[in-house]
């Protein structure tokens, strides 16, 4: 659990780009994204006519509105993931297919700076007359597309159509304006984005505004008719610095509390701050599944009571597991504490992952812990929110590995990396840039070498490693001689290295990385008289494909089973399995949650029964 | 838990001479009872007079008997700890020594074979009147240490000594002669000792007949005053086959079932196996602390009710560790499976380890889990069976490593060390013999390398590696090749190869070994709210010699509390501490609970208060 005490750190992001990942996990899935991933979201958006609404609108085609009114979104994201991919690898193709689909968003712009083209096409006169038409939430996309674009390419015509477009709406909402209430919020934490590229200040104070425009009944159209529902839905029940419970839709409350994070980076206003302590803890405390899902319930895309965490039927949209990493990091880098970098990293290697299929063509929206086997994965939605934002997702998430702390750099995710980054420790005698190289197998292996290289010869700064809050124990040496134990002891889930380091300086950092058998609250009625495997990072599953002799949720694990762990190279893209007897004495294997249903259709379960434990005394 | 249900299999024990203890944890502690408790335990027999009342019983001395009645026992235990040293280390002056003591000893013994020297200088005319004198508890360990002293030297005169005496009771006692049923049980087990180097029968079945005897009345003395006290205190309430629940003195309960594994062994009976399973899992699952202690009342010296486990009055007597490592050890030979071998690492580690000092010349009778600071170590007790028993029992600790199969071999402890061992593997083609070298720091790193190779150059065999119960993951590889998982799987707790294996070959075994926060049933009054903190086979403690800053009982720890290892050579003879924060954020360290009490008086505490937790999962 985080220090809610502690005062705020504002540490600062470090970007992906000084992140090179190296052979092991995340390279080729990165890989698989850029050659796979994004080419066929690029195709879908195409053929399901989204990028056609641009030209249309913009009167270089004709004909109507195709899809949904949100349809815009999807193009902005994979612009976005498409950015993020040409900071990775330049491609001259790519790049001048996704200029060709910008000179066709900026032709769809009004001449006031609007930009939506279901309104521009299809209901002209109905603009900002109902919160729930997603006109900002399509709005933030594409400021997050444009800040990505530009900083990937250098040119402007994107972030120029978004800067007017965000113009437009300083323009006609705002304190003596227009109110307005933005049904499904990431307007928000784009206009942060803006305002840190552009620093011009209005963009983060409209962001403000709009927060504070929630809970005070500004609100307009339908999601009003049935007030207990339609409001807590879309967060706009209570002023969010009265929040005290994660409610609604998912997706929306997520992004919510990324910008609200975001926004206390810059004002620090504490009545934020304990808004977003009450709720995160509301959130992981009682309505976050093992694997980081969120929102059970179908029927609001979102939460429902504390601790309904049903299994099969288990909504969990990839995009909220995306979302609550967004907010996690956010919540990292304000306040400086170890414990919401786990909450990124339970999304990297499993709520969020799970969404895509190891092949990077086939996606979940929708993410069980259980299945009968009826659960597959498809190429698409008509509603396909969640691959474009895997699509962008995914590339940066190198973005994670690394914080740049107030007086050196935090270690927040463990990847096969090189990094250079840049120390700014105005006034404290450091800076100059510090290579770091990450050597490890994680997540299959706990142990990370860490080098250390000032490019200057040397600097003095303090190192942090994430020390997870899956491990249970740990030890660390720096050049070969183990840390005594007083500088082993963590702060705020950090190990902290304070040192003037020089070149030739390794940390080694060896994290215990035991299967564990993890039990849910009582509470959560689903998981009663049930345990979960957990590894290191990765929770995993029981799939048919690997158990043919055992009947879905018809078997049960003995209390104190013990599980073999086999690196399996071959499998699934190389995966650690874990193999143990089932109760009745049957082989029971269990591969990683985010690498199911990539083989034939089959059950798939998480939570497994535990047989009677008659045990005095249990780990 | 044991699988209850698998039939006898028989195990045969493998001495311990066979096993060559290299550098490590176990190296040090035999050389420190050879050249220092030894000594100093003979020393004590010495000058408290034991060894004179043998010289007064002989007519070589005069005098009145001096201590106790059960005090020929301690230089009988003595006698057969030196026995052991002999067997690893050859010393002629001991020897003489020892051969000197036999004398008087032999003495000692009445024309008829009688021998108790109480009885022969102070009540000679009360001769087996009261169970509770300790005439054949005495008898019993004069035969466990001629069986010992005849094997390490050759010479007669003990073992003739011993079974005088073991035929003298065999005229006086048994079907058509007189009833009797011994207060302290040892002589059962004894009996089979001396049946298996005599190979005479009526030994094993004269101890099937006392056991037998027990819970039909035939008791004598004051013990039968309280019958609701006196005779479950010494087990003679119910027949021995009917047994359901652990009662009574707590050393005593478990000198009897090691003697009825110990007769199952030969004879087979299911009732006796039943009887066995039940008052196994009644002491281990409601009856046992995590220390392997047993026994929490001072009063009876045993058990009380169900889950009875207070931490600072915990009685758990050395003796009583010690002996369920013996009956432990008799029932992973009889049934075959690891969870019997968990309980003797269990002991071997901490509730029979804590009760000597590092330098070897203190000791504890009893063991508390907590203590505010009050207790200490002594030289010598009055009633000094535990020093007299770990003299016997640490020498000849190498007799669990290994244990011959039907069908190969069994690796059941993990200690760098060298064996030969010989194959009997008749009727199935294998046979001869094989070395066997185990690499390994046990019990501070869970990396077992085990070299395999049969002296004639090949042998097809079963190899068991018991992989602990504290263990909930491992990995194992031959000759540098991991095992696929379905060769992975256990069987009643061992990892199983079978090969036809050559010189050369090599199996590596990793057992996780992480800090596990364990926590006790609910049940388990004194527990609530707390956990005990364990990394492998040892369960940790913490001492006030490195809490300066934490006061007695006055600290918690957090739920998700992580905890650093460090190895420090230099302290408490090497030892592996844990250090992490206490929720106060204060540092806290732990130490090994068998290393306790070997610097400055201080507090101790193995049981620590948790704070509250408000996590949703938990491993």
């Amino acid at each position: 659990m985080p220090n809610t005490e502690a005062p705020l750190k504002r540490w600062n992001s470090i970007p992906f780009t000084k992140v090179r990942m190296e052979d092991g996990f995340w390279r080729q899935r990165l890989e698989t994204v850029r050659s796979v991933t994004l080419p066929a979201c690029l195709e879908q958006c195409e053929t399901t006519g989204r990028i056609a609404n641009f030209h249309k609108a913009g009167g270089r085609a004709d004909g109507a509105f195709e899809g949904i009114y949100f349809n815009d979104s999807d193009v902005y994201k994979v612009l976005e993931g498409a950015a993020y991919s040409l900071m990775l690898k330049r491609d001259s193709a790519l790049e001048e297919e996704i200029d060709r689909i910008i000179e066709a968003i900026a032709s769809a712009q009004e001449p006031d700076g609007y930009l939506c083209t279901y309104f521009t096409l299809q209901a002209p006169d109905s603009k900002w007359t109902d919160m729930e038409k997603h006109e900002m939430y399509n709005g933030g996309h594409l400021i997050e597309a444009a800040v990505a674009y530009y900083e990937a390419t250098g040119k402007p015509l994107i972030l120029e159509v978004a800067r007017r477009l965000a113009d437009h709406y300083d323009a006609t909402f705002g304190p003596g304006k227009r109110h307005w209430v933005e049904g499904h919020e990431e307007i928000e934490l784009a206009l942060v984005k803006l305002y840190r590229i552009t620093e011009e200040e209005r963009y983060w104070k409209l962001a403000l505004w709009l927060l504070e425009e929630r809970g005070h009944g500004h609100g307009v159209g339908r999601i009003w008719d049935i007030p207990e529902w339609g409001p807590p839905y879309c967060q706009d029940d209570v002023p969010v610095r009265d929040i005290e419970k994660v409610t609604g839709h998912a997706v929306r409350a997520m992004y919510l509390y990324t910008a609200m994070a975001d926004v206390v980076h810059a004002s620090g206003d504490p009545a934020y701050t304990a808004a977003l302590h009450r709720v995160w803890a509301h959130t992981v405390e009682r309505n976050m599944y093992i694997t980081g899902g969120i929102g059970p319930s179908r029927h609001n895309e979102g939460f429902t009571e504390d601790y309904d965490l049903p299994n099969e039927t288990a909504y969990c949209e990839t995009c909220a597991a995306i979302a609550m990493a967004f907010w996690n990091h956010r919540m990292n880098l304000l306040f400086g504490d170890g414990a919401y970098a786990d909450i990124v990293e339970r999304e990297m290697y499993n709520g969020a992952l799970a969404g895509i299929s190891l092949s990077g063509n086939r996606f979940f929206y929708e993410n069980p812990l259980a299945s009968q086997g009826g659960h597959h994965r498809v190429e698409w939605y008509e509603t396909s929110c969640c691959p474009t934002n895997l699509v962008r997702f995914l590339p940066s998430i190198g973005q994670y590995v690394y914080a740049a702390t107030e007086n050196g750099i935090s270690v927040n995710q463990y990847v096969s990396s090189e990094a250079e980054l840049e120390l700014d420790l105005s006034g404290k005698g450091g800076g100059g840039n510090v290579r770091l190289t990450q050597t490890t197998r994680y997540p299959w292996d706990g142990s990370i070498a860490l080098d250390i290289q000032p490019l200057s010869g040397s600097a003095a700064f303090t190192l942090r490693l994430r020390v997870p809050g899956w491990c249970k124990s740990y030890r660390a040496s720096l050049n070969g001689q183990a840390l005594d134990e007083a500088r082993l002891v963590l702060d705020n889930g950090y190990l902290v290295i304070e040192r003037a380091w020089s070149a030739g300086d390794r940390v080694v950092l060896e994290l215990d990385m035991p299967v564990e058998k993890v039990r849910a609250r009582d509470e959560v009625e689903a998981n009663r008289g049930r345990v979960a495997l957990q590894r290191g990072p990765l929770v995993y599953c029981a799939e048919q494909a690997d158990n043919s002799g055992l009947q879905y949720d018809a078997f049960s694990i003995a209390a104190d089973a013990v599980f073999a762990t086999t690196h399996r190279p071959e499998l699934l893209g190389g995966v650690t399995i874990l193999s143990g007897r089932a109760a009745d004495g049957t082989l029971c294997r269990l591969i990683p949650y985010y690498a199911w249903d990539n083989r034939d259709a089959g059950y798939m379960q998480v939570w497994i029964r535990e047989a009677t434990d008659r045990r005095l005394y249990r780990a």
